[in-house]
Formats: structure tokens, C-alpha cells, sequence
């Protein structure tokens, strides 16, 4: 139907006639002389309609661009000409293409809305489709489609298979909540979609598939928080025969690949490396950004002389933190702005927060000055290293909560005074708690997932030191976001059901949810190990979204509704008698 | 862990030292000298552990390999040295390993099942692991793998977007039984699993997306006849601004190079082109297995004069149909086997079949030449082309049911007869019916969707000749299987109306499940079409397997069920709760 792309037409086709198909995304008329520019998914080229230089005439194609509205879907045929008024912007602004003839291949309504009016979320997810005829959202979704691909050439390209797992599976009551399929054959039996395809890829190695991966869809039933999906894309991959160097080294080597095919971004050659307590220690996150320069100081010795009860009391507890953010340039905060920091810090658990400003001319402002000699306040700037103009937050109480607060008000302050860097800031962390005492629930959870290896090489090691003993797994984390996850698995039936045990899960119930597992570990299980990596946030920080939904041709609302098909939706009852089940009365 | 796949040791590294891992296929203890053939993916190596040349010690590998068992996972060091006993049926044939250590990475308990002793498919697909390790499904599963990573790679590079649609959809009625899924957050209504991306795909096209395909998930919960699965694969395209032969000659050619990569098989240059008329008429299916060289004679003019019934009211009916089938050879057939192939045609509607066998003497046995006037009776053999040692079938009645069970008996004939050549036949069969006639709903369906456009310019037309009208809709078939299925799309929001109406949906009903389409359509949606394409099939046609069971790393049973897992399952009815819903009483 056309011979050329409308955003590829350029000066190497001057004299030449083109055949273009595309929706028209400005019209002009100025009264026997129309421009159109026509834009499909390359770009836009203005067409021009004019009366024939040689005869004047031309008339039926002046009127058919007089009728031409906006998203009309349009075939046109020209002639390629220079443009006397250059538009560098575009790749085609030196051309135009005077129209010999012009179809109407579909009119267009009156739009719901149009694109350069900045509309509201809901109406652009409403008629997804006129959102997405835009540059910018062809552009975005265009990203995650070279994402995708440069992934898949890498992997295929070094013996990886691709193998799909299935969707209709297994409730497995561990972890997020499952989405559940009543069985029409099997009445009163479900289904559920699949949270991961965690323990299919581990069956995989044990059945000699030996690397593996699949770009897979995953699905939770979780309450939606800023920026999740009901359903999510992630790389999942597996390898049999490995430690952990193994899947991190390829799997680094793989991103440092994809940012340069897709970007043209190089990488760091090596990321750095940090334990979990490392980066909990100076950054107070598991994911630190480290484009934020600033770090944390531990002071709980320099303040334990002093007689600010808050600041003792955790500096004297084993399981406590004092910690100090200084800010440089951060003295010009007001008393207001600071309060504002202090709600935030109580967001993630601060009772409070108290700071020390140190003014252009060197005079302290603080509120616990009064608490210290002046020896010990100025040795705790000093360890501090506050300089004039500086303000520092304290953060005391338990080590956890402390790390976690400081960690949110680094972020804040990276954020307000402009010390988030240019670039990309890969790491991986590594030597993660094997388990995380659950208060609510009195026993402990998985840091990672029941299936990740323990650092230690026996059952009764691990039992004598649950509460400190360190996992093989590891995260790789990029500008302040957890973009893989993965861990050397247990390859043994007796340590798998030793960790099922230490997680409260007894051995009838591991039998009848993971039986299929523990049989799997005891006829030859390969060592094995792998990773998984976010496809949706990884498209998302490469094509500049904040949100993921820029990167999800059709989404679902932070109300797990889906605006353009209006899903989900009430079902005939006699269709539900088909599946054996009925909706609940209200309670 | 490794230096090199036990599959991939030969004379290049004899005198190297080598690790390697896997596990143990065959280990044989001689009393002082063992065997084992270790295997990975790639293949078996022979390990040997015998004591060493000079000091007559190694008595700890020895022991070790002494003691190693089926299955077991090892992880072998050892020296490659040439092999007296040249196996040539492996690539490792010619050399072995001496072992100088061998680790057991982990026991294998008794197996529950050899592969050596054939065992049954339920305890196949209750030990997958096991199965997926033998050498045949590796090879089975490797050929899918190789067939997606082809397509995804040939379409990559010719400027296809590969995009993902949601899993978590609206229900659409039309067609199959959709699986349904209780929304937590919607008390009382339900996603449904997408039957196809269809309505995505036409979607991405009006979004300018251009060029779209996806390896896509698809589900339709219905009787699990012969060789179908809840979840099964599509290669699943769609093109803006074309009409057919733009999908025809790009997938025809995407085909050829998939055949080419993994099959190292050439097929035709242009595949055979027939419409679905012509099928019917000379084959009686529409998707005809042309390495089967028989073909139908129509033989209503020639019957027309007889005395038996149930010819000449077929060949007096405007809608009826009389045909022959003849042969080669098949006077062989006992009175026996006769019967059974009436037996095989009552399966597909037949009423009875009449025969003639012409044995090798020239002599005639056939129940209905009595009917027949002598002259007649050789002039109707005559058309059919009869020789000596030949059987022709009779079939006459309705024209579908007689093509039906016709064309059923050639597929017979052809196995029975060793009539199928050797190779590969694809071809395009087109112009299919826009609509047939649901006897039992007393209305028009549609014979491929409600989407497909018909090959007509006008509503009028369309109405005019509803039953005759022929669809834009196209099929790939291959060696007798629909491998591929598509059309040009309605792009036209009043014609896709007026085809729902025909179909019996009213406005309201279209509205209501079919509403965003509709409303797409009136904002600028341009011509476009596409096809999809059966991966699962495809991949068990090239693997050589009966069943697409092979190519699925985890199939459900014929009864629904993932022996492995034990999905379904029942479901605790607080779970049940959560999501609004609860288990029918029995009626």
C-alpha cells in the first residue's frame, strides 16, 4: 500500500514520487493550499497541496486536504521537493511531498481527547490506542521492544534455552496472594497463575536443561502500591552447575550489553560489590542509589557520654543505631522544611529526628546541642565532618528502623538539593540474612524465597545460627532501584526440608505444596542457581519513565482495572455453574 | 564447576585434563575397573576408573565409581585418552575419560521409573524431570527452542515489534469457554484468560504500531479432545496498511527459513495456492495433506441415471454431492476392512458407503453395480480411472458431510496404503465461507472470527449474499495441519456492526463486549491484518512426535490435570473469601 515511511522520507528521494500511509496529525487549510503532516510510526513529513504550477489546476486534491481532520487515517502520493523553511528538529524537515493524490482511508471522529492538551491518565488509558500513536509513547514502548530483543539475542546467542512454563498451575500459598482458575473439569479445584516460575526453572536444571530462560509473565495479588501491575514481565533464568559468580558474571556482562545496544550507554566494566550490611551500614537500603553521594556516619560511641536519652539508650543496645546524614548546603532549610523531613522520616518509622545546622558563619543550631559538652558536640561534628553551611540529621532507635528512615531522608535530601548524578549507578548486593524474624507472625520468613541456599554447609549449622546465618542470594541494583534478584538454590531434599521447617512449614504441609519438589531433589538435583530481572522497571528507567505503565502497552489502574476493555467484568451466573463456583454473598 | 560438556570431549583433547559434570546414564562395576557414561545436554562420554599404569594405586576412584548408581550427579576430573572400542554412533566414540576424581554432587535414590523400559505417560509426566532428561525429549524440546529463537530472530530483523498483551482480560463469549478469574478488588467480577490476543493485536495496529507479533499464551477451556491443552502457543502477528498477500508472502517466507535454520529442509519456493472450494472439492478438507496423491472424482452426472436412492436424490440436490475415491491396490481390502472404513466414515457423518473392487483378474465385486445398466456402470469406472487391483469408495449425501467423511477416508487410505511421501507439503487454502450455518443456534457463525473482513465493498452486498459471501480470511496448512490462520480485518466500524448483527449480536450486546473495538475503529483505524501461527504443532511436526505433548517442558493430561504438581487443587475456602467467591453446592 505505500513505499515508503512518512519519517524516513528525506532528500535522497528529491524527484521522486512516494506512496505514504499514516493518520494526519496536523492539518492546515489556507485556502487553496493545505499542509498535512502525515505521521506513522517512523515520524512525521508535511504534505503539501497546492494548484499545479504548470495548469493551476489540481482542485480535487486542494479539496480532499481541506477535508483532512485530525487522526484521519490517510493514503497519499506525491512527489518529494526541498522545503524552502528547514525544520532541523525532525529527520525530515528538509522535504515536503507535493500530493498528487490523496485518499481517505478512515475518518476520524471528533477525538476523545487530544494528545498535545496534556489529558488526564484515565481518559489516555480509556482509548489506549490514541495514547499510544503518540512519538512519545511509540518511542518509550519502541525501548522495551529493543530491550526484549537485545536480551533475548544475547542469551540465545550463548546456549540459553528458552522454555515456557505454564500459566495454569498450582496454587502456592507462600509469599504474595494467588489469582485462582476454578477447574470446569475438576469441581471445587482451582488453578492458580503462577507468581514466578520459580520452582518450574529449578525443576528444569534437574531435568538437564542445563541454562535456561524465558521472558515470563508473573502475577500477584498484591494491594497495588505506587507502581505495580497484577501481572508483571520479568527475565527469568536458571543455570545448572554453577555458584554464584557464575550467574553474575554473565548476567552483568548481559546488562552492560543490552544499556549499550539500546542505549548507547557503557556501563561501569566491573559493579561494584557490597553485603547487605554494608549497604545498609552506610546507605540504610538494600538498593542504595549510589548516583547520591552522601553517606551515613555511625556516632553511637561518640554519644553515649551524652544526656540525650533517645541517643543512649540505642547507642546502648546491642541491636540499636545512632547514625548522622550530613547534607552539604543543607543549613538553608527552614524550621518548616525540616518538620517536613521529620514527617517523612515518620513514614518509615522515625519517632522523631533531630539535626544540627552549622550556619555560613559556623554558629550551631541545634536542638541537642544542650545535651553534650562542648568537647564531645564539637568532636561529633567533627566525626561528622560538618562544614559551614551544612545541616546533619540524627537518626537513634533500633538498627532496622534507624537504617530505614535515615535511608528514605538520604533520598529525599539526594532528590531536594540536586545531589542525584547524571548516569547509571549498577551494584550488586550480596550476603543477605538468610531469614527475617516476622514479629506479626512469631517465625521467621525468607529474606529471598524458601527455595534460596544457606551460606553454610550443614543442616545443624544453620539450625544453631538461623537468626545471623547469611544466604547465597544477591540483587543487582541500579540507581536506587532492585532490578534482579536471584540466589544459588538448595540442591538437597534434606536442607530443603530443613529450611521448610525452620519456616514453620511442617512436613506434611511442605509434602503437599512442594512434594513434587522434594521428590525432584532426590533422584541426582545439579547444583543450580539463577536470577531474575524486572523487564518492566528496566524498560521504564531506560526510556525516562517514572512509571511503568509507559512501558506496558495496556495496563491496569492502581484499581486492577483495565479502563479500555472495562475488565474486570460481572459474569452470567449460568456461566459460573459451568465452573462449580458462585459469587459470595455479602457477609 | 566444569570444563567442558561431557557431550562435546573428542580427539581434540586427547592427553588433556578435563572436568566434567552430569549424570550417571550406565555405570558398570568389572571388579577394580568401572564404567559409567556420564551425560549432560549435549551428550555421553565413557569415564573409566581403573588403577593407575604406573603405581597400581587410584583406589579411592575406583571405590567412588564402584559405588555410583543410576542417575546419580557427578562432577568428574580426569585425562581424555583414545579409545580402543570405537563407538561411531557418538560423537565422543572415539575417546574416554580416565577419572583421577570423582565428587557425587548428590545421590539419586531408586528411580521410579528406567527410560529404557518404556515406561507409561502418566508416570512420564509424574517424574518430568526424569523424562525431560533423556536424550530424546532434549532433542524434542531443543527443536522448539531452536524454531522460536528463528522466528523471533527473522521477524526482529524486519522491523517487528514483539509486544506483550495482558493475560488478565475481559471476558469476550464469542467463541470458546473462557477461563475465568475472581477480581479481589471487584467484588463479584472476574478477568478472564485472553482465547487470543485478537482484539490486542487490531488494537496495537490503530495504536501505529505498524508491524506487531508476540510468542503468545493462549487459553480455551474446552474438551480436551486427542491433542489439545488448556494453554497452548501462537506466534501471533498483525500488519497495518496491507492486504493479503502481504501477510501470505512475508510469513510463507518467514516459514521457509524456520525449515531452513532448524530442519536444514527447503521448502517449496512458492507454496501451493487452493481455494477453500477447491479443497473441499478435490480433498474434502480444508486443510488437505498433499503428500497423499489421491484425489476425489465428482461423479454426479454419471450416477444421475441409476437405479440406487441414495445416488440419484444426491445428485438431484442443489446442496448434495456424489464422489468417488479411488484406490491403487486397495482390491486387497477383505470384506473385514471394508467394513471397518465404513466404520471410520460413520465417525464423520456417513451414512454408509458404497464401494467397487476391481480385482486382478479385471473381475468386478461391488454392491452396487446391480443398479447400474453395463454401459454405465463402465463408463462411471472409467471416470474414476479404476485399473485392476483397485477399490473405489462411494460417498454421497450433503456436500459438507460427504467431503467430510471422504476426505476422512483418503487420510485413512493414505496411511493404511503407505501413500503419504516422504517430505514436507504446505499451501495456502483461501476464500473460505464468511459465515456458515449453525443448524443447532439457528444462526450464522462466523467460520473464522467475527473480525475478519469480508470480500465484499459494501454492507449491502454483504447482507445481499450473507450466505454465499466469501471471507479475506486465509490458512497455512502443512502435511494436513492448519499450522496458520488469519485474514484481513474489518477496519470499518458500520461494517463490523453490520457483520455482528448477521452473527446474531445485537447492538447492545456488541456494545457491551465489543465496545472499545467499535469505538477504535471511528478514530482513524487503518486497513490491516495478520495471521498466527500454531508453535506448539509446528514444533511436534519438525521434532517427528505424535503429540504436542512432547514439545510442552510441562503438559496437562487429556483430563486437565499437571500430574507433576497436582494441579488443580482444592482451595481452602477462607482463600475462596478473599476473592468473593465459593464453591457451588451440587445441583
Amino acid at each position: 500500500m505505500r513505499t515508503h515511511f512518512c519519517g524516513l522520507v528525506d532528500e535522497a528521494l528529491i524527484g521522486q514520487t512516494v506512496t505514504l500511509c499514516g493518520w494526519a496529525d496536523v492539518a492546515r487549510d489556507l485556502g487553496g493550499l493545505c499542509f498535512i503532516d502525515l505521521r506513522d510510526h517512523e515520524g512525521i513529513v508535511q504534505i503539501v497541496a497546492e494548484p499545479d504550477a504548470a495548469t493551476a489546476g489540481n482542485a480535487e486534491v486542494i479539496a480532499a486536504a481541506a477535508a483532512v481532520g485530525y487522526e484521519d487515517c490517510l493514503r497519499i502520493t506525491g512527489v518529494v521537493r526541498a522545503r524552502h523553511a528547514v525544520n532541523d528538529k525532525i529527520r525530515t524537515g528538509k522535504v515536503e511531498v507535493v500530493a498528487t493524490k490523496i485518499e481517505l482511508l478512515n475518518k476520524a471522529e471528533p477525538l476523545p481527547f487530544h494528545a498535545h492538551e496534556n489529558p488526564g491518565e484515565d481518559i489516555r488509558l480509556k482509548y489506549r490506542y490514541l495514547d499510544l500513536r503518540t512519538p512519545a509513547m511509540q518511542r518509550k514502548m519502541r525501548t522495551r521492544t529493543r530491550l526484549v530483543s537485545a536480551l533475548r539475542h544475547y542469551l540465545d546467542a550463548r546456549g540459553f534455552q528458552d522454555i515456557e512454563t505454564p500459566i495454569l498451575t498450582k496454587a502456592t500459598p507462600e509469599g504474595a496472594r494467588d489469582f485462582l482458575v476454578p477447574a470446569r473439569m475438576h469441581p471445587g479445584e482451582f488453578y492458580a497463575l503462577p507468581q514466578s516460575p520459580q520452582l518450574f526453572k529449578q525443576i528444569l536444571m534437574m531435568a538437564g536443561f542445563d541454562r535456561y530462560y524465558q521472558i515470563a509473565r508473573c502475577f500477584r495479588d498484591e494491594a497495588l502500591r505506587a507502581d505495580r501491575q497484577l501481572e508483571f514481565t520479568q527475565l527469568d533464568m536458571e543455570f545448572a552447575w554453577v555458584a554464584e559468580r557464575d550467574v553474575q558474571d554473565l548476567t552483568e556482562d548481559m546488562i552492560r550489553h543490552v544499556f549499550r545496544e539500546v542505549m548507547d550507554v557503557e556501563l561501569a566494566a566491573q559493579f561494584p560489590r557490597m553485603t547487605y550490611a554494608e549497604a545498609m551500614r552506610r546507605y540504610g537500603s538494600d538498593k542504595p542509589d549510589l548516583r547520591i553521594a552522601l553517606e551515613f556516619v555511625d556516632v553511637a560511641e561518640l554519644v553515649k557520654g551524652c544526656e540525650f536519652k533517645v541517643f543512649t539508650d540505642a547507642a546502648d543496645d546491642a541491636d540499636g543505631r545512632v547514625v548522622a546524614l550530613r547534607i552539604p548546603g543543607g543549613a538553608s532549610l527552614s524550621r518548616k522544611q525540616i518538620d517536613e523531613y521529620a514527617a517523612h522520616a515518620a513514614k518509615y518509622g522515625a519517632k522523631g529526628v533531630a539535626y544540627v545546622k552549622l550556619d555560613e558563619a559556623g554558629a550551631i543550631n541545634s536542638p541537642i546541642a544542650k545535651f553534650f559538652s562542648e568537647d564531645a558536640f564539637k568532636a561529633l561534628l567533627e566525626a561528622i565532618g560538618l562544614q559551614n553551611g551544612d545541616i546533619a540529621f540524627f537518626g537513634a532507635g533500633k538498627y532496622k528502623t534507624v537504617s530505614d528512615f535515615m535511608g528514605a531522608l538520604r533520598l529525599k535530601a539526594g532528590k531536594d538539593f540536586n545531589l542525584v548524578a547524571d548516569g547509571w549507578a549498577p551494584l550488586w548486593v550480596t550476603d543477605f540474612p538468610m531469614f527475617e524474624w516476622d514479629e506479626e507472625e512469631g517465625r521467621y520468613v525468607a529474606l529471598h524465597h524458601p527455595f534460596t541456599a544457606p551460606a553454610v554447609d550443614s543442616i545443624e549449622d544453620l539450625r544453631a545460627n538461623a537468626k545471623t546465618a547469611v544466604s547465597r542470594g544477591y540483587d543487582m541494583v541500579l540507581n536506587g532501584n532492585e532490578i534482579g534478584g536471584g540466589s544459588i538454590r538448595i540442591h538437597n531434599s534434606a536442607m530443603q526440608s530443613a529450611v521448610f521447617e525452620l519456616l514453620g512449614i511442617g512436613a506434611e504441609e511442605a509434602a503437599g505444596k512442594f512434594g513434587f519438589l522434594l521428590d525432584a531433589l532426590k533422584y541426582g538435583a545439579p547444583p543450580h542457581g539463577g536470577i531474575a530481572f524486572g523487564i518492566d522497571r528496566i524498560a521504564a528507567l531506560m526510556a525516562g519513565s517514572e512509571s511503568i505503565r509507559d512501558v506496558i502497552a495496556f495496563p491496569k489502574t492502581t484499581t486492577a482495572q483495565c479502563l479500555m476493555t472495562d475488565a474486570p467484568s460481572p459474569i452470567p451466573d449460568a456461566q459460573l455453574a459451568e465452573v462449580h463456583v458462585q459469587v459470595r454473598p455479602k457477609a
